[in-house]
């Protein structure tokens, strides 16, 4: 019986990354956030600030810069399991890994009609997540989106629900129904076609979330991950956790005016939040994967 | 000889305001946070809590809302505008007005290859602003962009500053050059093709970062102001505010690899700042238009 | 086989609350975030929209508010045990709730050198956190703070690392060990006298980080929750999370002057980041205390 | 009749300089955010990239490092002045500087009762500025404090405004007044006992907020002005920005209970913005010294 060091990991975290891919006129860029976090056996380092096993942040950080350089970066999905794979299997101490990407969207400049060869501007406020767990021989891909701004002006309803002593809220049959998407979502493998699986999996959200008839936010998430796991047979589960942005319908009444759904306040807080996982009911859970993840 | 109120003004600040046009099954939205600004003769307020002269700022954002309802919103400047003197206008204290509106930009969903009629996606971080002064008659339009995030992955060179004895930067030939684009620019006139000007405004500011060949950021905010004014006689001048935003190249000698320009880090702080008026030299300034604005 | 609801909770989040107390002319206040979230059988909203088990959040906030009426606010951690047993007891499909509360500091203007009655300024940038689980007929209180920013300018040191490839960091025997102290802990039982134990457990964090020689940020961070545990026998386990916030010494050679440890930058990005867990190993666990917290 | 580059600056922002005055085992550290701007003849590196007058910001960066090495820091405004001065007084082309130093305040840590001699922790969110503006042989100095946050929960009214047809908001004789003091001042001379001012000034601007029976935010912004400017010959005028951090009063009725200003919701958008100076009628103004600082 006493006080014993639990589970922890430590790492590098929010290594900022832009790379330029140079090898012709016309430039690709990519411009990553990296966190790098390492498992295994350090209890020394917490016992006693023995570091023997601990391989600095500094080195994680350096290997992130040169793996970039290295390889092709190619998709964040492999490059993370590069990353993960190289701290796992050179360094006997370090069991596991956890490497976190954000991707971070860049368009060409618009110059006469054309993209630029190297002048970029940044693309919307949403980034590509990937969150890879490597476990000793084991490798886990979570693929994400975060930022993913939503909103319906319409065919958003809420009613039929309890009302107790403190419930003051009308029944409403046409609302806006509007959120910040977070997501993630579980693949079975470690061999995917990572961007063309990921830009179908964000469709599946949008247009699950643009066609669904709301009755609940709650049947909208459903509706979203029902869709991403219909088209994807690879994919074992998704997570949603959705912050329910309330638009206030504005009374224009006292001024002589209506107001039918017209105006509205985008109120900042407190807002609903909504957070499930929809998932296969036959494939085997892998909790390993989601682990210290903000997903609900 | 005494203690006496100075300039002043009061108003609503960041009023969250969702407009919904349902006028036919397409609806359009608008996204606006509007801030509102009151000038005249609030001495007495300020000197002994007289609130005669002092319409509530709850009342100017109640204005907002209904306005939105009145009349189609519009452009907003125009909207801005209509604001502005409503409240110079109908209220003998109120001498001047300054509204301030930040547009976010949404995007219709696509689903099934077509964007859909009520669902949509918030569209880049980038903002469309609008800063109205309205001065008992006159009313000055400064419009603007802010959050306009560029990067140029060659193109830029900086070399041939003077040297003391802090100075240890090496010269350079070849740079990233990334920058945070706050613009704003003053027309001459209040009856502008409002959309189509920022249009042309931000196509001209784009071209002009990507097209420069840099030798400093102070020439870049030169060329880009300059390229808006050669192609709008009616805008008077352009103020603009360029963070310098470091990529430093990462020394990946040690590890065996070169690094020819390819992979960098991105800092966030310090970051150079350049600010700078480019202008006609043959209009007369416009103090009153800019007074309490960010920027320079 | 199919696609199915997993785990799922709903509830309004950050819930901004301020209550008076004004018993007597010397007021007291008190300012709250607070987080609700109800967990049950809701797999009919899931599915089809049913929201016949849905109780609004909206109703959770008003009953929040209402609660703040009701009985005083006393401590947190029993506001929190209140409201979740509150929503667990009185309805039916609700098994579980989830409530978070920050509470945010102020103290009292002085005057003349004494507190003044109802005037009030904010305290530090740290909050005292309290997340409650009620699950049927148990509950969990995990007390913690967020936001508390510590620094050592010398008894610091890190070496004895081991050195790969991507390794260039020198050893050091004294450098500036800084952090914002984000911890979380699990007390054994729900009748605490939560305040005492709050403040008894922040000193312990803060001396065990102040005395400790470190050789490691992992050997502080295990200090410090082994000084909470050695004291607190009624806590079952210290969760922390500690961004290593780099303090680089700045070289000032090339000027012709030496900084022993005197100038620094203090970089924002990437930082160092160790998180651990230190607990009691004759304890029983109780991951669904923790489930969904963003603590390692 | 041409484009031609306008007013300009451009230096390093948001240095971060953390200082250890080692001079014996009981350190004392300072932590300052430093903004330099260089104002001058620039026009060839606008127009033509020419940077021969164009002192690199990486070598200001090196210089505010370099001071703090070579003096004591001591006050940040004659830190400020110190470098400004050099800035100006160097280098030929360079007329004018601009230095901002946001100081960021740090307690010893208290282990057994007493101040620990090099463990510290973060003080409280506000910061304590100097904005210096050198102008050839002129130099000023305007002091400031940054985020402020203050409440009085009783004490404050507002009624007797104008109704118009968008006035719906009822009169009050007791609100909450809540706001975050922005505020700089703006001193006649550069030999002041910096500190010693700053202390007396902000405590002037707690005890008139504190005191003051509010029927207005003007008036209160006013009596917190004239406060400082009648305790302070040598301050020539106080600027302050003072958002109105609404609180709403709860409708508690619906649930059977009253709410005697007891219940508040803390709302974050959108809030009054009261801005103002208050200033002496007898001393010159200063426009340089204010140009480019955000406060109104």
């Amino acid at each position: 019986m006493g006080i014993v060091p639990g589970p922890n990991q430590y790492g590098k975290a929010e290594i900022r990354l832009v790379a330029v891919d140079r090898g012709t006129a016309r430039h690709e860029i990519r411009d990553l956030t990296i966190s790098t976090a390492l498992r295994g056996d350090f209890a020394a380092a917490h016992r006693t600030g023995d570091n023997a096993n601990v391989l600095p942040t500094d080195s994680q950080k350096n290997t992130a810069y040169a793996f970039a350089k290295r390889h092709p970066i190619g998709e964040v999905e492999d490059f993370a399991l590069r990353l993960g794979k190289h701290f796992v299997g050179t360094r006997e101490p370090v069991r596991g890994a956890r490497i976190l990407v954000a991707e971070h969207a860049w368009e060409r400049i618009e110059v006469d009609g054309a993209g630029h060869d190297h002048a970029f501007r940044r693309g919307g406020a949403e980034t590509r997540t990937a969150a890879v767990t490597v476990d000793g021989d084991d490798a886990h891909v979570v693929s994400g989106v975060e930022g993913l701004v939503v909103l319906k002006s319409t065919g958003s309803e809420f009613h039929g629900f309890p009302r107790d002593e403190y419930t003051t809220l009308p029944e409403t049959s046409d609302r806006i129904l509007a959120t910040a998407v977070s997501a993630r979502w579980r693949h079975l493998g470690t061999e995917v076609a990572w961007s063309e699986s990921f830009a179908s999996v964000r469709a599946a959200l949008l247009s699950a979330f643009a066609t669904t008839h709301s009755l609940a936010l709650q049947q909208t998430l459903h509706a979203m991950g029902e869709a991403v796991l219909e088209a994807h047979p690879g994919i074992a589960e998704v997570r949603l956790s959705l912050p329910n942005k309330h638009h206030f319908r504005v009374d224009l009444e006292p001024f002589g005016l209506d107001n039918d759904n017209e105006v509205f306040f985008a109120a900042d807080r407190p807002y609903g939040l909504i957070e499930g996982i929809v998932t296969r009911d036959d494939v085997p859970e892998a909790p390993i994967a989601w682990y210290g993840l903000p997903e609900f």
